[in-house]
């Protein structure tokens, strides 16, 4: 008879109850494959009188997460409540402190704490896995953590906000506007709570966080990755991208460079027909480069009760099979500290302006960009009938920091209306 | 000090060499992803005296790799030498009777000997490792018997020759055909000794065979692999799919069903704005599909030296760790021993027919196809300047035992010239 690996599972929403349903519907799967009964010990959620769709009733229930996490009978603590502090933080460690184990589905928490959690862990002899946190079904974690541990990390680029990549697909193929899309998202569900966690890049850039750390042997820094939202995305943009070749996705792009750790997640120009650009609706991608293996793309549904559960129960499959491994890939004190590049690296951009319609209003444009020594490549005037004329312009190569002088001196001229987009093409 | 894992490495072609340098490179960032020196302690190879471009005076040599298996200053017998009987056997598994894991990138011996090789490793608690077998740098073996492992699998895909995946790609973009692109690999160096091992789809179908053992708790059943190279696809076939919306890859499909285990790798048709669609040269690409992830696709280069050698220390980065598993996933003594399906799931088939341009032709053909029961969903027929006329042909779904009925009559007919190709069209 062998030992059951026994859960204790904080938060039944829509991936506590998938993760509850696989592990009965494949419990001789689940056995058959890490060698011991995979088994609930006890659950808990804010409402025990809620109906979930299956009965809880075998399961011991606590209202505390806290007590949950310490029961003696729970080997492994799975928190699926989110939020970066309250209840998750607290049962979380907790557990650690208890000698638990921990699978975590909260990005914002690793993100966040992720380096004072992997320390408490590793003190004790602890692991904590957190596959679901990312990229939802596909396991992107136990890629980089594992199977590329050969490679030096060379770039990590990823959509990881289902969200934000309908929105931006759908622009396009119903030419609705992002506020009328923004709304359906509403409607559908498909937005957080704050919805700013979504469009803003926030939820996104948790996630790139983690990537970046196991990645580069950094400790976790949310704090330290560019955020720049989608909410400035308009129809033009994305109808212009289209037409040079381009599609706009909400991309996050983590390298360590001589100047330091570049963590950005920010809307960018992608070509049409690389597998990023390819990419619709709410599926996520990540792109892992590396020295050895070039590339690798991994593709697959970036939320959802199936995928995410899917990759709760990966985790849990690890620690059943005894495949326990440092949260960050390597031990949590050797992590080291670097700080963000203040600069990327060198790259063409997109420009959108609104130009009044004077003469010589168009060389002032060349003028102020030529001024900072960004070059341009290709721009483009379109008719139109409001005071204002669109204005596209494609430059060549130059750091932020070049194209933001160019960018201070438009806005200050008299000639731009407004505030210009000024979006990254990022090659691939 | 912590112990270093010693590595003995048998082969020193492009993989074994690619290893080599990894291994020297990034000694370092070994050291702190694992916790632990990687170090080599001894190396094989047929010549001693040829250059490899790097020294390997500071390793011990061995002219025998059965003797570098068993050498005591070795703890990880690493297999690059290829080739499913002679020495790769030998050494394998006098490796594993001294106690030894393995790592290799030998599809053919696992695909054919890993049964019997998998219940050696297992009766003494060794482990054999085999990421580098499958597709490259893709880390697919880990993916799907670890981060899927809470999955009932329904069906894995993929393209898994870059060879042919390259030949296919280049026909519909440059206009030329099969036995000129043929030729062209062989001069770049892109085909196996014997070729037929790329184009007949056995190197494949040898990967097919391990991925299926895993996803499906299956003895690896090379033998059972239904198999159909691209040799008789033509520029037509090229540009007639992809009229109509497909592309033509050699897959490999493999799924469990009420009547056994379907294992394909044969040319098919799928859409041309599917993933496996728009793969292009010589990329791989594994779709892994089960009942909780819905889809997760993974993309990336199949073969050359760093691409292969990164997968090669995934695994022995795992053994570095402590990481062990099961060769397939579970123990070898469990696995189940299924029978092949006679005949696959039904999907639509593209036919091609030459057809002699007599008075009531075509209307035989739509005979031979309606009294076997398949029904058409498209036909087209090409004027021409030959005796015979082409004729293209998709079906509805049928399965294929009726196909094959349908063209046994259309090639026992007077007004078919020769074979009709059939080929599958892979529903996604």
């Amino acid at each position: 008879m062998t030992t059951p690996l026994r859960l204790g599972i904080a938060g039944l929403g829509t991936v506590g109850i998938g993760v509850v349903k696989i592990i009965r519907r494949q419990a001789a799967l689940l056995e058959a494959r890490t060698g011991r009964p995979v088994v609930i010990s006890a659950v808990s959620a804010r409402d025990a009188s809620k109906d979930r769709g299956i009965s809880l009733d075998r399961y011991a229930w606590e209202n505390d997460p806290v007590a949950l996490a310490v029961r003696d009978d729970v080997d492994v603590f799975v928190e699926l409540m989110g939020g970066h502090e309250g209840p998750a933080k607290a049962a979380t460690e907790a557990a650690l402190a208890a000698g638990k184990d921990v699978v975590t589905a909260n990005k914002a928490l690793l993100a966040i704490h992720g380096q004072a959690l992997a320390e408490q862990a590793e003190a004790k002899g602890q692991v904590i896995r957190f596959e679901a946190a990312v990229a939802g079904g596909i396991p992107v974690v136990k890629s980089l953590t594992e199977g590329l541990a050969g490679n030096e990390i060379t770039r990590i680029m990823g959509v990881m906000n289902g969200t934000c990549n309908y929105i931006l697909t759908q622009m396009q193929a119903t030419g609705q506007g992002y506020n009328a899309l923004f709304e359906e998202c509403g409607k559908l569900g498909y937005l957080e709570a704050d919805p700013n966690l979504d469009v803003g890049g926030i939820d996104a850039g948790h996630k790139l966080a983690l990537l970046a750390s196991i990645a580069f042997g950094t400790k976790p820094a949310f704090d330290r990755v560019q955020l720049e939202g989608i909410q400035r995305i308009t129809l033009e943009d994305i109808n212009q991208a289209a037409d040079m070749g381009f599609r706009i996705k909400l991309l996050g792009v983590a390298q360590r460079t001589a100047r330091g750790l570049e963590q950005r997640m920010s809307p960018c120009l992608v070509p049409a027909n690389s597998p990023l650009g390819q990419l619709e609706g709410g599926t996520n991608m990540v792109v892992i480069e590396g020295d050895a293996v070039e590339q690798v793309v991994l593709r697959g549904p970036g939320a959802g009760e199936g995928p995410t559960a899917s990759a709760v129960l990966g985790d849990i499959c690890d620690l059943a099979r005894g495949l326990r491994i440092a949260t960050f890939g390597q031990p949590a004190t050797g992590l080291q500290d670097i700080p963000a590049a203040q600069t990327g690296l060198p790259a063409p951009y997109y420009l959108r302006l609104a130009l009044h319609d004077k003469p010589g209003a168009l060389a002032k444009v060349a003028a102020a960009l030529g001024d900072a020594a960004v070059s341009i490549d290709r721009m483009r005037q379109y008719s139109h009938s409001e005071p204002t004329a669109p204005v596209l312009i494609v430059t060549h190569k130059c750091t932020r920091a070049t194209l933001d002088i160019a960018l201070q001196a438009l806005e200050a001229s008299d000639v731009v209306d407004g505030t210009p987009v000024a979006l990254r093409i990022e090659e691939l």
